[in-house]
């Protein structure tokens, strides 16, 4: 079950993603300016700029489906400047989290999961995808988007959902 | 199994919202403004206040569980005006939400799913639930505190969060 929850959304978001940065890349040509002034924006001045906003949603997804399953995850190095390579390492992202079948989570829910960061506490499998991996995607993918539409950029809530698929 | 995804953390997230708003209320104290010039705040002119994006949270749980279940939902009139009011409209949808029991949910995956703007498009309630209410509900949560951010509150990822339970 929590293949459901996480693959399919993780993907659509980061495609999203992708396509919001693509909207950000045509803003900063029509504006003449160098989107990189974009890509090293933020909202205040002690948060992360947007490259490192796009790195930590690819890496949430990445390392919650990794610590989900126990399978190893691809290394990043966090060297990304420009736009082409944001969206390479978001297409990198999305190609591994495309590798993962629902027999992968068949043991997810009750894997203790844990992170370097948490000095040995631990969260069940469902505990960690819910209250930590999921809000955490959305948390830097609506940041990333924040700081676009702060910018100007003509972004809207339909770019963040992406399409729905709607039946008649 | 949709009563798991969506009640335990859209309460949770709620209640995060509300402890975000007592600190735009500590900050405007401690530099002597009225903490209605936050609420009253926006990251771009076409975007909604923090006010609405706090009434949007609360619908977007609000008519998500109750679109999930079929069980008539309370109206609010979107009147706030105050922090005051603003918390009180997160608690009234908390006391909703807490309303519910897994049993509701039963038929919730497969149920159809409309709103009025979907001009007769529908979506199954696992689709509703994992592409449109759960990232709707992180999205303004997480607009709401951006806000906040831009304006110099001090909130960090893990007022957004909220506590994990750990165990060692």
């Amino acid at each position: 079950m929590l293949y459901q929850s996480t693959i399919p959304q993780f993907t659509k978001m980061l495609n999203n993603l992708s396509k919001i940065l693509d909207k950000a890349a045509a803003h900063a040509e029509l504006k003449k300016f160098d989107v990189e002034v974009l890509l090293n924006s933020r909202l205040a001045p002690d948060q992360f700029h947007l490259i490192k906003q796009v790195q930590i949603a690819c890496d949430t997804a990445k390392l919650g489906v990794s610590r989900l399953t126990g399978r190893e995850a691809p290394v990043h190095e966090d060297q990304e400047k420009t736009l082409a390579e944001l969206k390479a390492r978001i297409q990198d992202t999305i190609k591994y989290l495309e590798s993962f079948s629902e027999d992968d989570f068949k043991e997810s829910e009750e894997r203790k999961i844990t992170t370097p960061r948490w000095e040995g506490k631990w969260l069940t499998g469902w505990e960690f995808a819910q209250q930590h991996a999921i809000p955490n995607l959305y948390f830097h993918v609506a940041t990333a988007y924040s700081i676009l539409r702060n910018n100007g950029v003509d972004v809207g809530k339909k770019d963040y959902l992406g399409e729905m698929p709607y039946k008649k």
